[in-house]
């Protein structure tokens, strides 16, 4: 038994859609989940301000007793993790990876789409753990700007969402993918609008999931799983007002955000 | 005579749209300008962390001898510059008390619609400053944020951006408001949107030309205006890699940015 938290970092709320994954699949383990709002976003920025930022994101987490940290943010996993992870004790896991090894698994005709910010796809990050997955694997990336901001301000569920889709995923769709990573955070809550562009027979990857289902095997397997669970089992760090987090948490984490959050001067873990 | 340059600052490269109003308009002033592309977006943050960061803006520009300020961002503007201005010696003016100042001037119905960011719609900035010019005026203000991403996404002369203005703008259409402030740097670059959908007869205020008229009056009547053209004219900084804001910069200033570009550490400077 292990009762120490799972650490996880995001550059917002986008990692609460992850967190949720994490509540339902291991509904006795605690979490204390940093949300990077003061410095939101990472994936229009470049690598070395990704990797300056999660350093400090990594390093703030690591003051609590943990027993893993989860990067849910897709660019910070794709970017910074591959860099840092040595640099660390504590195991880490990102998305990027668990995310990768699922469609390897999955795509039966081995052509994979990913869709991700500009960082993420820039970095070619999921490209290069699909080939390592199994080199015959052929994928189509594609960065949609577009889908945080549709998610963001309410336009996820509208015609805007689903004309900027069919335009962001022409390529993806012409490749004859049959296998499709939604590689950020938000675009989970675009599920419904980029699977009815790219039709049924496309499995959707949802990498929250993924990284979720491998923590808790990873957990099991070492006898690490938690065998109480805390009062205050869920804590929220934030490096911008809490109070927005609070208000737009719950549409992510689909739970009210009741646990204790606070304040974060990130800048000091530099 | 006074061959100190002019400092401009804003929260990335939208503040361009500012500076070429500078440049056109005092073609011998040197300019230093200063974009925080490592902390961008300011309009989706709180007050709280628009007034650290612009602290740390001013803070950087003040390192250099110049004659005056400009606050290019609509939202530091709005809110932190009231809050900032009299703790530094040097002359500061934002594009907000300028575009105030320019509306009350320019409507003959006394209604003036604003759009801005969320950040400086909720702060009411615009409202108490045209009450302070005119106590008569009536003001609408609408939050855009789907604005800016559209600018910096390649979406701004699209279908969808229609249709998204047509959204945000319809409370402004209906307020029989006869002038529109475009409260953020990222605004004049969907000018033929907005007009399209408010009708040929709204003025449209460019908050970037009415500073920039602002400070060159100011410095005409204080016998400031500089009597030489520097070598090195133009500088830049930012604090995210420069190679993004060198490729998208020339499209908001109009003018290839072939001046020196550092990066700075803003965290240095808080």
């Amino acid at each position: 038994m292990d009762n120490r938290k799972i650490g996880i970092f995001d550059s917002g709320l986008g990692g609460l859609t992850v967190m949720k994954e994490l509540m339902e699949l291991m509904p006795k383990e605690s979490v204390v989940y940093f949300g990077d709002t003061g410095r939101i976003p990472y994936g229009t920025k470049s690598e070395d301000t990704v990797v300056k930022y999660t350093r400090s994101d990594i390093n703030f987490l690591n003051t609590f007793p943990l027993k893993t940290i989860v990067a849910a943010c897709g660019t910070a996993s794709s970017i910074a993790l591959p860099r840092l992870k040595d640099q660390y004790d504590i195991p880490m896991l990102g998305v990027t990876a668990a995310a990768s090894r699922e469609a390897a698994r999955v795509t039966r005709n081995g052509r994979v789409g990913v869709i991700g910010t500009a960082a993420t796809i820039r970095s070619g990050a999921y490209r290069a753990l699909l080939e390592q997955e199994n080199p015959a694997i052929q994928t189509v990336s594609v960065a949609c700007p577009m889908f945080v901001p549709l998610v963001e301000y309410g336009y996820a569920e509208t015609e805007v969402a689903k004309m900027i889709a069919a335009d962001y995923l022409k390529s993806i769709i012409d490749s004859g993918a049959d296998t499709l990573i939604l590689g950020c955070t938000h675009y989970p809550l675009l599920h419904k609008v980029i699977q009815s562009v790219v039709g049924d027979t496309v499995v959707l990857v949802n990498p929250g999931a993924c990284v979720a289902r491998e923590i808790r095997e990873k957990l099991d397997k070492n006898n690490m799983l938690t065998d109480k669970k805390d009062k205050d089992q869920y804590q929220f760090y934030v490096s911008d007002d809490p109070a927005e987090f609070v208000r737009l948490g719950s549409t992510f984490l689909e739970h009210p955000i009741n646990g204790l959050i606070s304040r974060v001067d990130i800048e000091k873990y530099m």
